[in-house]
C-alpha cells in the first residue's frame, strides 16, 4: 500500500497485530494498569531526595518530563513544609500552566510563597480564561498584583470576564472567537486564517458563521473546510442546527448541555443574541467533573473538602454536618426516651431497635441517591415523579416484607417471643416504605425550593427513618407486649 | 469595521452590550434557568395527548424538533405502556441516533418492540462505534439480527470491536483515523483530505502523523493546518508531545487521562505501538459521567440502578446491600446484648447509645467519601496516605473532643449524672477517631486488593463505627456506673 493511500483507514484495514493478546478474560487485569499516568511513588521519592539534597538541577530533570497537571498533583500531595522546599528550590520551573492546575486549597499558599517576578512571568504565559480561573479564589491584594503583571489588553479582558457572575458561562468562555461572515468561500476563509495566524486561539474546532450584526447563524467544522474545494461557499457546508449558550447561564447547565447533546464547542451570546465568546468541551468536562465531586461530597456531608486542606480547615468543614447530625440523633433519642418504661421491662427492645433504624436509614439513602442523581441528569421531572414514588414505595414494601420475615424469625428464635417477632416485622415494613417515600420526596421538594438536594437530603431522610423506626418499633411493642 | 476584519476577536473587542443585565447578584437566579434544555412538562403532555388521540402526524411534529438525546429521555421517563404506544405510533421517527441514546435499562424492551425493518434502517445510520455501544448489552439473538442488518464492511468492523474486552479502549475508539506520513506538506495533506472527502469521519480534530510502520510520531491540529501555507512541511507545525492509549487500557483510565491532561483526541495503539484507532473527548466525557454515576450509586449501596428499571429489577438490585446491612446491624445488636444487665439498671444507656453510633457513622462516611473520591482522581497515593490518615484522625479527635463536651453536658443535664456525661464524652472521642481511621484505611485497603472502594467501604466503615461505638459506650458505662 503506497503512502498516499494512508489517509483515512476505514474499519478493518489495519487490524492484523492488534488483538493478539486480547480476549474476554483480559478484562480482569485492566483495572490495575494505571502505572502510565499520574505520579508514581518512585518519581515522588526521587523528587524528595533531590529537594533534600538541595540539587536544583536534578529537581529540574525530574520535573521537566511531567505534565503540568502532574506537577500540580505533586504539590498537592506533599505536606506544607515539603511544598515550600520544592517551591524554593524549583521556582524557576513553575510555569503558568502548573499554577492554573493547582487545587484552590493550596493555590493561595503557593502564590504567596512565590517570588513576585516568577509569579508575574508565569501569569503572562496564560490565556485569559486561565488567568480568570486562577484569580477567582484569591484575595484582592493577590488579585491586584497578578492583574498588574498582565499586559494592558489582557488585563482588560480578565477584568471584563470577572465582571460576569461567578459560575456563569461568561467566566468559562474564551473570548478569542474564530468567525466568518455568511457569504465567504472556503478559500477566503483559509486565506484569512493564514493572514491572522498570530491571533488565532490555541485550540478551535469550528468557524462560527455570523450575520452582519454578529449573531451566530451556523457553524462549519474545520474538517469540512479542509476537505472542501476553495471555491465552495461556507453556506453550502455549514451546519445550521446548533445551540448557543446565554452568557449568564450557570456553568452546571452548560456542562449538562455539552454532555447531553455531545457538543464540541458552542458559541456564547449576549442578551441580543450577539456572539461574545466560545466554550469548548474540555472546559465543560472540567465543570462536569467538579459538579460530580460536589454532589458526591455533599451527599456525604462534606462541604467542599480536598486532601490538601489543613486540619483546621477540614475540621471546620466537617463540623456543621456532624452538628446537624447530633441534633437529629438527639431528636431520635428523645423518641426512645418516651419508651423508657417499656425498655426496662423488655430489654430486648434496646437490643433490636437499632436494626430497624439502620435498615430504614440504608433504604432511604438508596432511594435518595438515585433521586439526587436523576435530578442532576434531569431524568426525574414533574412528569414522572409520581411514577417513581410509586415504584420506590413498592420496592420498599417488598424488601420490607422480606426483611420482616427474616427479622421476625430472628426475634422469635433469639428472644423466644412470637409477639416480639411480629412487632419487629411490622415496624420493618413500615420503616422501609417510609424510607422510600422520604428518599424521593425530600430531594424533589428541596430541588423545587431551589436548594441543592445533594446538600441537605441525607440528614432529613435519616431523621425521618430514625424517628419513624424507633417510634413504630417501641410504640408497637408497648401496645402489644406490655 | 469591514467584514474582512471580522475574523478573530481578541478580548475586549465586542463587549459593549453584553453585560447590561449582569451583576454579582445574578448568581442566585442562574440555578433555575434550565428551561432551554431537556423536555419541558408541556411538551411531554402534548406528546401524550397526540399518542392518546392516535395522531401520528402531530406526534411527528412534536418529536421532530427534539434532539435524539431528548427523545430517548422521553422514552425513559414514561412508563412501559406509554412507551409502547409511542413506539407503535412513532416507529417511523425512530432513528439510530435515538436508539443509541436510550438507557440500557429499556434498550432491550424498545428493540424487541420495534418492527424489524425500522430497526434495520435505524442501525444502518449509525457509525460503527455507536453500533458497538448499542449491541454490547443485548441478548445474542438481538445482536445477531442487528449484525445481519449491517453492510458487510460495517459488520466486520463491529465484530472486530466486540472482540476487544468490554470497557476497554478498543471498544471505545473509532476505527476511522485521519493520518499522514511524516514528509507531507500542508498542501499535500489538504489535497488528500479533499480527495478522500467521502470516507472522512464526521468529527476529527487532529491529523495523526505516522512513521512508515504506522506508529504515531506526532499530531497536527486542524487549526494549524488551516492557518499555514501550503508549502510548509507537517513536521514544522506538528506537536511532538502527545499521549497514546493502549488498545486494552480500561476505559476509566482513558477518561482519567483525558480529564487530567486536557486531551481532545488521542491515538489508540496496539502492542507494537501501531495506530489502530482514535478516541475523542466526547466519548471520554460519556465514560467520565458513567464512572461518576457508578461511584455515587455504589457508595449508597445501589448496584446499577436507573429510574426506568422495573420494580422487580430494582428490588433485586437493592436487596443484597440491605441484606449485608442487616447482618452488620445484627452484629451491632449482639454487642448491645452483652450489656443487657447494664441497660436494665440504667435505661438512659439505651436512650443515648444510638447517638454515639450515629455520630461515628457520619464521621466515618465523611472520611470515606473524601478517600474514595481521592482514590478515583489519584490524589490519594502511597506517598501521602499516612499524612492523610494523620490528618483525618486529628480532625476526628478535635471534632470528637468538641462533641464530647456538648454531649457530656447534655448527658449531665438530661440525666443528672456526671459519670454518665464522662462516659459519653470518652466514647464520643474514641468513636470519632476510629471512624476517621476506618474511613481512610478501609477504602485504601480495598483499592490495593483490586476491589472498587466505592462498592464495599460504606458497610465496613459503619460496621466498625457501630460496634466500636456501642462497645465503648456500654463497656465504659458498665465499668464506671455499675
Amino acid at each position: 500500500m503506497g503512502l498516499s493511500l494512508y489517509f483515512t483507514i476505514r474499519y478493518g484495514a489495519l487490524d492484523a497485530g492488534a488483538r493478539g493478546a486480547m480476549s474476554e478474560e483480559g478484562t480482569e487485569t485492566l483495572e490495575r494498569e494505571d502505572e502510565g499516568y499520574a505520579l508514581d511513588a518512585r518519581t515522588v521519592a526521587a523528587i524528595r531526595l533531590a529537594v533534600a539534597a538541595g540539587d536544583s538541577a536534578r529537581l529540574g530533570e525530574l520535573l521537566e518530563p511531567l505534565h503540568p497537571a502532574d506537577v500540580a498533583d505533586l504539590l498537592e500531595q506533599v505536606d506544607s513544609a515539603h511544598r515550600r522546599e520544592i517551591l524554593l528550590l524549583g521556582a524557576s520551573f513553575l510555569t503558568g500552566d502548573i499554577l492554573s492546575e493547582i487545587d484552590e486549597s493550596i493555590r493561595e499558599e503557593v502564590i504567596e510563597f512565590l517570588p513576585q517576578d516568577v509569579l508575574a512571568d508565569a501569569v503572562r504565559d496564560l490565556e485569559s480564561d486561565d488567568v480568570v480561573d486562577l484569580l477567582e479564589d484569591l484575595d484582592p491584594p493577590q488579585q491586584e498584583f497578578i492583574l498588574d503583571a498582565l499586559e494592558d489588553a489582557d488585563r482588560v479582558a480578565v477584568e471584563r470576564a470577572l465582571s460576569y457572575p461567578e459560575f456563569s458561562a461568561g467566566r468559562l468562555m474564551q473570548r478569542e472567537v474564530v468567525m466568518a461572515p455568511e457569504h465567504w468561500t472556503v478559500g477566503e476563509t483559509i486565506d484569512h486564517l493564514r493572514a491572522n495566524k498570530k491571533t488565532l486561539p490555541d485550540q478551535f474546532y469550528h468557524v462560527i458563521v455570523v450575520d452582519p450584526r454578529l449573531r451566530p447563524v451556523a457553524y462549519v467544522t474545520l474538517g469540512k473546510i479542509l476537505s472542501t474545494k476553495r471555491s465552495v461557499k461556507l453556506a453550502r457546508i455549514q451546519e445550521d442546527s446548533f445551540r448557543t449558550i446565554p452568557v449568564d447561564q450557570a456553568e452546571s447547565e452548560v456542562a449538562y448541555a455539552f454532555n447531553q447533546y455531545h457538543l464540541i464547542s458552542a458559541p456564547v451570546v449576549d442578551d441580543d443574541g450577539r456572539l461574545v465568546g466560545v466554550i469548548t468541551i474540555d472546559d465543560a468536562m472540567t465543570v462536569l467533573d467538579e459538579e460530580h465531586e460536589e454532589d458526591i461530597l455533599r451527599l456525604a456531608g462534606v462541604g467542599e473538602g480536598s486532601l490538601s486542606d489543613r486540619v483546621v480547615e477540614t475540621t471546620r468543614q466537617r463540623f456543621p454536618w456532624l452538628f446537624v447530625n447530633l441534633i437529629t440523633a438527639i431528636i431520635a433519642s428523645v423518641v426512645i426516651a418516651q419508651f423508657e418504661a417499656a425498655i426496662t421491662q423488655v430489654v430486648a427492645l434496646a437490643v433490636l431497635m437499632p436494626i430497624i433504624a439502620s435498615m430504614g436509614g440504608n433504604a432511604g439513602t438508596q432511594s435518595l441517591t438515585v433521586a439526587v442523581r436523576a435530578l442532576a441528569t434531569k431524568d426525574l421531572t414533574g412528569s414522572n415523579v409520581w411514577r417513581v414514588v410509586r415504584r420506590e414505595v413498592t420496592v420498599g414494601l417488598i424488601n420490607g416484607a422480606i426483611f420482616a420475615l427474616v427479622m421476625g424469625a430472628v426475634g422469635l428464635v433469639w428472644f423466644g417471643s412470637i409477639d416480639l417477632g411480629l412487632v419487629i416485622a411490622v415496624a420493618m415494613v413500615l420503616n422501609l416504605a417510609v424510607a422510600a417515600l422520604a428518599g424521593i420526596l425530600i430531594p424533589v421538594t428541596l430541588d423545587k425550593l431551589g436548594v441543592d438536594p445533594a446538600l441537605a437530603s441525607g440528614t432529613f431522610v435519616t431523621t425521618v427513618t430514625d424517628v419513624v423506626g424507633f417510634f413504630a418499633f417501641l410504640g408497637l411493642a408497648s401496645a402489644v407486649l406490655l
